[in-house]
Formats: structure tokens, sequence, C-alpha cells
């Protein structure tokens, strides 16, 4: 599914920018490293509440997060 | 849950700007009419895609509903 889709590669794009591993995302955000890689693989559909733990552990906003999905998803409607 | 009550409080607040009952809200966004009471009410965690759809019947980008959540939060620690 296109959204999951979109929130995956905006994850693993923010992780690699902090320059962190999923170990250490999964133990700043309290979720297990599992999860955190069928999120980046685009196999779960996030909640909000873990959208923002995430986002705290990774120092975007929630906001700026979803903003980076919707560019993604509107690059890809282009093609 | 604070989270929770942000979303409830700015999807109520949106689904009063454009001025539609929760019933066709429901209708619009393919949800059930008692999960987007439980949602105005934040009793529940959304997911991202619920979020997409809701706003895609709003009008209102998702990022910016999750900015308004993050004024409301931001307005509540500040009391």
């Amino acid at each position: 599914m296109e959204l999951n889709r979109a929130f995956g590669v905006v994850l693993r794009e923010e992780r690699k920018k902090v320059a962190i591993s999923q170990e250490e995302l999964a133990h700043q955000s309290d979720l297990d490293r599992t999860y955190i890689s069928l999120l980046e693989r685009g196999k779960r559909n996030s909640t909000l509440k873990v959208l923002f733990s995430l986002c705290d552990a990774l120092n975007i906003s929630p906001s700026d997060f979803v903003k980076e999905m919707e560019k993604y998803i509107k690059s890809n409607l282009d093609q």
C-alpha cells in the first residue's frame, strides 16, 4: 500500500540523517527492532502514537515527517 | 492520553469548519460513525491510513492536521 511505503521510505531517510541503527531507533522510541524493520519496508500501518515516538527520537516534527510523506506520494503519482 | 485527545480536538474543529456531521464524515472517509465519535473523544489511537482518509474528506493536508495537533499539545503544556 502506497501510504505505508511512503512512511517506510521517509522513516529510513530520517534515520539515516541522524545516523542511528534500527536497534538504536527501536531503543530510543521504545519499539521493537523488528517492528522498525517492518515499518521501513512498508509492511505496517503506523499509528499516530508510533509516529510521534519515532519523530521524537529522530529530531523531526511529526508534521514535517508527514509533509515528507506527502512529497513522496506526490512525486510517485507524477511519474 | 494527550495525543489522542489532541487528535480528537483537531478532528472535531476541522469537521466543524467544513460543516459536516459525523455521519457525513464517516461516509466520505469510509469509516464507521461510531469510530469517528470515539476518535473525536480521544478514545482511539488513529493510524496514518485513517488520518489520510479523514484529511481527504476534510480538505486539509495530513501534515497541516498534524501541525494543528502539535499546536494543541504545545498550548496545553504551556498552561
